[in-house]
């Protein structure tokens, strides 16, 4: 049973979503995915949105670029937490979707990651801290993760040290 | 029978959009307006437009601040000319909005004018524009309010020539 | 008889208004071309513009990048809706077309779309909503043009559905 | 028992973030404040985020302006969810606390909302929308808080048609 | 006979552009000025611009907001030295106007000031520059103006000598 | 005896300038060339700059990227007109360039161009539109590289008309 | 006998630099003060800059606005340690000034400070981080004012804990 | 025994600071370097700068792109002068690193460089400045330099010359 929904704009999109999708395979939390536009599709993404809290999804990840509204009309159909990565795809390098995503009006709250593929790496990580509230056994993982990652980053640190 | 629809994100936004009425009026062109948020009552944004076209309404016009996502919004559910209006309600002096309403992806069209006042004055004025190629009498008000305009200004600037 | 003129500032700017071009024809709008500057032939901008109307252009298209001012200098001499396409030629990666295209003074409205080839198709699409307005054949075209933008994103999502 | 954190860089920052304070309280969730700078008080910082987890915090709401470290400092201290409100205190509007707080390279995630007031009502909305995935009750007031704000909306938005 | 020509793109501008006249009368540099709009009155400024040369202009000063599209409009019908003065009269604070005017593109060249009052008077002492290669007694007054400048920051400073 | 001077912070510049050189050509204008920083060699501009009147330098173009300081140390020293190109060399895409062009305080005012090499191609027309006014030759053919400007970009823009 | 010199490019500038002054004098390092400007009074910062060493000096703080030189040609004639600080006057809101100062070529360094009076304060603590290297006395002193400015924030944020 | 520390938040940003390395190689001035992130290693940052000054360093130079917290972080363990190098690794081609190093607020001072590889080799340089006030065969090699660059700069630029 996912308890992520992962769900981007344009499917050429996708391959700027991949780290979140590694990144939820590392911490073992199942997601679902869905192609769905907010303005070619408005419908589809609705009938996805309404219904993903009753099928026992509880964080909804949004990806988009250019006028990337696609994360706040998400956050307007559910209370569950909505997490927005800006894709960097237009000429102005993803500044249009940062700001589309971020400077949401309040009311209706969507947490802005950073613009690309490191955004979307954390967008995972970020619905991994999300459920680590609630499941001890991601809890367990999302720890483990952030050490092996400390782990990492020193021995590989280590070899540049002089 | 109205033939402009404006609707507009908040009622904090009515003061920007007051040159866009005052526009209407001016060629005489009927509009109604609807105060409606794309995040917080998207089903009041999504009823109203999509009964938009059989009651008449030919144009939209649709002025919101921050992450503006309303005309967009309002352009995912009809196929009636959207013109959108960047409200600069932001500390980004509307820059976000501007970004959020222009920078609509392929496929989903919304005509964009200037930041604040002068912008909703225009999208008014566009309409018109819109509204010209089919009732000849709007045409005649809109190439009369471009005379009337031109001659105020050259009558107002004789009087700086030196 | 062509409904739709398309001016574009340098035959340099012809490949990013292409979007254009084709999305006219797939709506089977007739429409001219004309390359002209606004600063190197405003001779020829003018006396274009000038004439559209009589001739039976209903919509102007204007593509031009830097200090975009075609769009601009277009709506000047016409009353007919103009719409601003941006194109991205600049080191400023079209910041500097949009601004100059969006940030019409008031009176002489332009509808800017999106910077580059996105917002050319975005162009051309948004003069067939206006011209929807007055012919029923086109209204209905743009209408199944729509459906089938929605047709065919859903069935290239569903394949990424997991 | 507080289950939110909430971490401010600076007395001067808390006029901002008074709206978060409100949207908790309607909320009916507690929240314990801390004023302590990331480069001023560093030490401050982390003995306060390193025992919040033990002590039942379950989401941190981390509020600066300028070059806004505080937000990623936090997360790199914990696994919990950071949630970043960018503060507009210095000449750039604030554009330089969001892009400080935003753009976290991959692998410590913080979430970040829009810049000044609405922000800090946004990330108490968010910190409600994460717990409410454990628990019921506070479930139920963020369901009902969202309800009662289309509700005020509407009958607000009521007023202003015509 | 004046030498200059300002030309200022709405009436609303004319307060910016006083410390161009300040800076042509201490130089004792004739000018005369017109308020026309390169969109409303696109033809008071052709028929401005192209008697310009043979009424014994020899450089033109145009000043404007917005999409500042004057500047580059008089350049198009003249081959005299155009210089523009970028108005902050726009949400964007000037930056709208400033990329209109200095990023034009090849072929028709415009000499771009800073934005607002500083930017006017640089117009000035620059048409003075430009007149000064022709005049002796301008080169002469361009000259005292610049030591006296000096001679005025200098004793001014020094009183802050400490 | 070359009435330009056209002075470049670095020589990694060069190719940036070319389009000026060739201008100059054109117009058949003699120039002088020299590579000089204003920060790395602030002695050489300073000798060159201030020698440049005496030898009969009437108008300079300076052109460097970065912060680009030196068209306006080349204006501190001198009262001849001073053009300024935004090279296109920072991570920055020459805003950076441009600002420090542009922005100049009163009293010492530089005239910037487009930033790159069209930018550099209008300084040499501008070199030469100010020439113009002085040397009936030089206007002479001003002129005529203008209207053999128009003729070849409309000889070119009829081959697209359709 | 001062070790630090402050240059400050017009007396308008003298405000935002208060914070420089106070700052330095709670670490008791006498400073000297001029104003001189880079563009109309170069040769006055020349002989400063190129006599300062001599006197004794060992850090410059330089603060300017606009296309803000002072600090790069302050650099430009030594190689003592230069402080530069974006002051907050242009329209542009200080970026032009921060780009200018901070984005110097290679090989001449300087260091840029944030925008406004907090860049102020800063330059001056870090010129006493400078000479803290050499001076026992000062590095004392800038150790004492980094523990009181904690012990100050920690007693102040106290009061707001809650 | 090293004088310099240089800190790098990631291993992929070494190569941006290469030039770093070689310019305090040309000034035989002796530096360690340690990779060490501010958000995924915070205490192996905070152990390394408080023991840095014990150790006998006296400048510590760090780069970092994205949210570049590293530079602020480090300042706020230490005394020591601190000089910060935005990295150009984000789609915002450094500007978001520039903003989250060169901002900080008042109490904590670093002082930034430019973006990327220039900025890089400056902070060398400006170590070599710092350190030339106290060891005179640093300061010696330190004005060599200078003089070297001058000269190499006046006899590339030579040959430029027409």
């Amino acid at each position: 049973m996912p308890k992520v929904g992962i769900i981007v704009g344009s499917d050429s999109d996708l391959g700027s979503m991949e780290d979140a999708f590694k990144a939820l395979e590392e911490l073992e939390i199942e997601y679902e995915l869905r192609v769905a536009s907010a303005h070619r599709t408005p419908g589809r993404v609705k009938s996805y949105v309404e219904s993903a809290e009753k099928r026992g999804i509880e964080v909804i990840i949004a990806g988009a670029g250019w006028a990337a509204h696609l994360p706040g009309v998400v956050a307007s159909y559910t209370t569950l937490p909505v997490v927005g990565v800006p894709v960097d795809s237009s000429p102005l390098n993803g500044l249009d979707a940062l700001l589309a995503i971020v400077q949401m009006p309040p009311g209706i709250p969507v947490a802005s990651m950073a613009i690309g593929k490191g955004g979307a790496r954390n967008a995972a990580l970020y619905a991994g801290a999300i459920l680590a509230l609630k499941y001890p056994e991601v809890n367990k993982r999302v720890k483990e993760a952030r050490k092996r990652l400390a782990r990492k980053v020193e021995s590989a640190a280590k070899k540049h040290d002089r």
